[in-house]
């Protein structure tokens, strides 16, 4: 597929925004709907034309199509019925009419599930060669938003510094495996204890340097995470928080005076509209925790910085990147929303990408 | 009542600790009890005999008796069965053998629902005559825990800046109303609204400074509240919470990006113990909001400072402090607990503090 023509493509369409629970593939409501649709016959000054090669799947896609969230209260424009679902994804420069980009560049772009587009070249960023043979996919996660998310929600939001008891839910996934890594490893944490959804999962993250992993499926769980912390009288200076509900509730009475929660992720809740119920609210005051909301667009300016840091951390062994904090699917484009389904039903590990076929 | 001894005293006891809904006065499973109890027969080196003269009402002391907060996650040590329920007031000294209090003298000191009391005289702060021919009843609400609690929560912990909009919630409460005259009249915010549960309250927290106070009983109250916030696109930049619960589930719909939390009390859930819904908890990601937890004690090494700021602001007449601010309700010793129990029925209106008789 090399030809720089292309007059026609296929697009996964929001077309049902679910109101509730999750996203349905089939039926009258279905969320998606797959739809052919032409391309403009020329390129523009300053547009290329793109193939995709990766899909980034990650939780947050599913608050761009929640029906219930105002537009005005998000931080990106939601998707609207009838357009393409929003999505980061690894291209190919298949035409440019850009001076920064050449038919057969990798460039990191927004454009969307679809399989060929055409953006304007602001949209895509350049995906040079990483070190070490490391695989360019990794800029849809540990060295792309998902790596820099779990950056400053460890660093600047949480404010971890050396010495810090933290907790880090959702740590088998994409962004729990970085922060429970640039806490311990980069930072230099007392303690960091991960929360995972499966024993395989524990181990992983253990590997990855968290001096303990927990389960949270097990009846055990609550004991478990106090003897993984410490003991009864240790409590969390950081909660690095990507689940939300029940744990989030829990973690309030295990999180130390003036203890920070970063706000990452809820995806306890994504497909679920009862609200989360906090049944120890209280102890917020009474212990004087923060919980902070964060978004990784806030913090754009230091991505070079960070970058650094990683490749630095890379090197000296401290940072553990590789094909293991991957899960690549390989699938036709026709099932790209039931990948993107996995992030939800706990079989995922590490950072999901499709690789379209 | 002169004398300088006394051989005993009456006191309300803590018997029973109640574990949901509202405290009982009556019944085996009364809340407190009234006793008699001897004193000891003579004072120690450092210590005072006091008479107390007037009670400090709190809706912070449900929280010293929750059976569900464990010890070491309260901010104080809880209030233990049978012994006095704990409380702030102002006392007169009968007799000292400290030096830096005389018979005679009034203090403001944490003696407990007890009518006379031997105590440190470290646990008693001295309550020199205010100017402007000002109760000192006043050393229990505005310029006392009370004002300083409002005054921190505005100005350091919600940072709130010139400019700001900022909604106070329990704004006809004793925190409250100091809440909404330092944002508006001392920190110079562009728009103060404050919430509170009657007509006559709100005129009262207008008089105050607020631009707009809204009752929240109304079924109008979610639209008087984004109206008098300036309309559906004005947001908060600070909301100061005394009540959680619901209130606070739709004040995060209602915050600016950045949004800053005064998680100061949450008095809608103090007797009840199912928790707190946070239906749009989602929010505090998407708009980066944080909640914070605070507690005056953090804060007592500026208390000087913030007097002086205090007594400049009553002389430019930017700070309302009067009789009007305070709600003294005259009672006999056994009343105490009925009277401190009118924090919880939203008939108060300033600072709840009983004279007793």
């Amino acid at each position: 597929m090399s030809s720089g023509f292309r007059s026609s493509t296929r697009q996964w369409i929001l077309t049902n925004k679910p109101s509730s629970g999750l996203p349905t593939l089939s039926g009258p409501d279905q969320t998606f709907t797959l739809r052919s649709t032409s391309l403009p016959s020329s390129l523009q000054d300053n547009q290329v034309l793109l193939k995709l090669l990766y899909l980034s799947n990650d939780p947050a896609q599913r608050g761009w199509i929640n029906p219930h969230i105002k537009p005005d209260r998000m931080y990106l424009p939601p998707v609207q019925v009838n357009t393409p679902m929003h999505a980061r994804g690894l291209a190919e420069v298949l035409d440019s009419k850009a001076a920064n980009f050449r038919k057969g560049d990798v460039v990191v772009a927004t454009m969307g599930w679809c399989e060929f587009a055409v953006v304007d070249a602001e949209m895509c960023q350049p995906a040079p060669e990483l070190p070490g043979g490391l695989s360019k996919t990794q800029y849809l996660g540990a060295l792309g938003f998902t790596g820099l998310t779990a950056y400053y929600g460890v660093k600047e939001v949480g404010e971890t510094k050396e010495g810090d008891v933290v907790v880090v839910s959702g740590a088998a996934g994409a962004t729990g495996n970085m922060a429970v890594q640039i806490a311990k490893n980069i930072i230099g944490a007392k303690r960091v204890v991960g929360i995972a959804g499966s024993d395989e999962k524990c181990r992983w993250v253990e590997e990855l340097g968290a001096d303990k992993c927990v389960n949270y499926k097990k009846e055990s769980f609550r004991k478990d995470l106090v003897d993984a912390m410490g003991g009864e009288t240790s409590y969390a200076d950081v909660y690095f928080d990507n689940v939300g509900g029940e744990i989030l509730d829990l973690m309030l009475t295990r999180m130390a005076k003036h203890g920070r929660v970063v706000a990452c992720g809820a995806i306890s809740e994504y497909n679920d509209n009862r609200g989360t119920m906090l049944k120890n609210y209280f102890e917020i005051i009474s212990m004087r925790i923060q919980i902070r909301g964060m978004i990784v667009l806030d913090y754009m300016s230091k991505t070079q910085e960070v970058m650094e840091i990683f490749k630095q951390a890379i090197r000296e062994g401290k940072l553990k990147v590789s094909e293991e904090s991957e899960h690549i699917v390989e699938a036709g484009f026709e099932e790209v929303p039931k990948v993107w389904m996995k992030l939800f039903d706990g079989t995922n590990t590490g950072k999901l990408v499709t690789k379209t076929m």
